[in-house]
């Protein structure tokens, strides 16, 4: 029978660390199929370099637990007792001088009580290490992340045959997520950025409740839907009721420099190439000053991953990667727009395919 | 004018720590009234005993930042340079010697990023002292808390009209969470539990694609919306086709305990009364052996906070103060089930109001 742990096992060695210990997250539903909300409650499992795995389980979760078919030993605790003498029973159990965890799962208290349980303990961040195993996707991952993209787009589809000057932002915002979910959206991928006129040129904007979309606006829209445990992420930016020459113009530029990311991206190409590929085009243009993002992010099932598609990253790309090519121009404030074209993109072995295939063209609604 | 950081500068003083650090979350968002999702990126308002704080913000969220109308100093940093310079350039802005987190929020990463740079640094899990600034809700978060309910049954009535014997626990899942949002919700407070028969006797169940319900099942439907930033919460049980006498015994039993808590929670009885008195309706039944759980958890802008009703917490219950009651017994394969009645309930001068008002009444559907 294969060893689950090998890959994590693996890790350890590479980086001269006891264990890695797992927390509910990315790499947790990876490996188990299975995910658990931890809240308040520590669920931390240690795969040691060698030998049986051990986790420490909040007693209302082991029904739930038991699910996984866990190999080692397992330490519950109760809320009315805490959970740091389930640590120090663990600790005896499972001697280490050092552990490896992902940095950007693991919460403070976790690390606290793993402190205080191993008083010698270094603890290692190996986020880009764990999650690092997550980097290519196998053909289950890609038709999950396609299914999410497919949901994703339909509701696309439908939200904008139905905005109209005078809508807020918010009330697009709600169409779009209640179109999610009719399409077959099990969760979101993150909180949707639905953001007209001079919203739409902050990368991150909230859709306000109080700002009525006008004719002459951007309406940039950011969202996705996560299915089977995979995120879309696509942006895709419409002018409502007519587009300003400014505005085809750069709207032309983002686009020029999205298609010269999907031409280059290909395996043995770097991250670092890619962007440097797309900003340049933005750079070439006479709106230069309006870049405010780097090209784009690993996906899967996080949101944000490896790899980044940045200057400096000379990470190469391979087959099975899926990232965001999504370059964007922000003019800010008066009459600040933001226009940004994302798509999702997996690497094969000649190239890259896009899996998001909602057009591209400028596209004038309302 | 009010300086707005006054109880998180009192927390500092009193645990004698130098300041309060917030990343994006509840307690952010309740402070500034916006959030931010933070992903990969350290965001982090430092707020010291006295002086003006100072924040770590991320490039390009600078414009979403500016909103906050900040009084201090903002150090930004960029994806292609990293943030551990913005760290050290803070900390030779704000020398710190201890600073007090929210443990159950900040990750290790961060952690990480701060103990660099001041290498000198007591990092103080204040959860509890920071957190504990929501216990009491405001008029304005009750309002929102309300909303979310009222959504929340909305969507519940809908649903269950509609569960037939041979749906999957999916497939009502998935009607659940359109109802949700077709009823107004912007987002949930957790991915909702949707478990029948045997798989209702794990208290955090995850609906399964492959079972499909039948006559005879409990229904245990576990879900809540999040609107305006706070998080209803609400445990119904029904009973598909009929119910057996077992289970009508077990159901009057856990309803008994529901009513025990709603009948005693007031200001002054202590959290520890209230488990008391709930559980033990529950120990005096011939069921005690299915006991798994306390009897609630505050409840606010996070789905689990402070008060948690526990034997041991011997907090006092003050007015404002928002809180589940919701007993269970669970029953074990062969033909185990689970059975839970859990109520949102708000503490007033002279007891409490259940803020939850769907039926309480054992109810057969399908």
């Amino acid at each position: 029978m294969t060893d689950r742990y090998l890959p994590f096992r693996q890790v350890a060695k590479d980086l001269g660390v006891d264990a890695v210990a797992l927390v509910p997250g990315c790499n947790f539903e990876r490996l188990y199929r299975k995910s658990f909300s931890s809240h308040e409650r520590p669920l931390v499992v240690f795969i040691p370099a060698q030998g049986d795995p051990a986790a420490l389980v909040p007693n209302l979760e082991l029904r739930s637990f038991d699910l996984l078919n866990f190999e080692g030993a397992v330490f519950d605790w109760r809320d009315q007792t805490g959970y740091q003498g389930a640590f120090e029973a663990l600790a005896a159990h499972l001697p280490m001088q050092s552990v490896a965890v992902e940095g950007q799962v693991m919460r403070v208290f976790v690390h606290h009580a793993m402190v205080k349980a191993w008083p010698q303990l270094t603890i290692v961040d190996a986020e880009k290490q764990i999650s690092g195993l997550r980097l290519r996707k196998n053909a289950e991952e890609v038709e999950a992340l396609e299914q999410a993209i497919r949901i994703s787009q339909n509701a696309l589809a439908d939200v904008i045959e139905r905005v109209r000057p005078g809508l807020t932002e918010t009330e697009v915002e709600t169409q779009l997520v209640q179109a999610l979910f009719a399409h077959g959206a099990k969760e979101q991928s993150f909180r949707p950025i639905v953001a007209a006129g001079e919203n739409s040129a902050r990368p991150h904007a909230h859709a306000r409740p109080d700002y009525q979309i006008q004719a002459g606006d951007a309406l940039l829209i950011d969202f996705g839907a996560r299915w089977g445990g995979l995120c879309a992420d696509i942006t895709r930016t419409f002018f409502v009721g007519h587009a300003s020459d400014e505005a085809q113009e750069v709207y032309q530029t983002v686009l020029n420099a999205n298609q010269a990311g999907h031409a280059l991206a290909s395996p043995k190409v770097t991250a670092h190439q890619v962007d440097d590929e797309v900003t340049s085009v933005l750079e070439a243009s006479s709106y230069a000053d309006r870049i405010r993002t780097k090209t784009g992010h690993g996906l899967g099932r996080a949101v944000h991953e490896d790899p980044y598609i940045m200057r400096g990253n000379h990470q190469q790309l391979d087959t099975g990667m899926v990232f965001t090519i999504e370059p964007g121009l922000y003019r800010v404030a008066p009459d600040g727009f933001g226009v940004r074209i994302e798509d999702d993109v997996l690497v094969t072995e000649d190239g890259c395919r896009s899996l998001t295939t909602f057009s591209r063209s400028l596209t004038v609604i309302g």
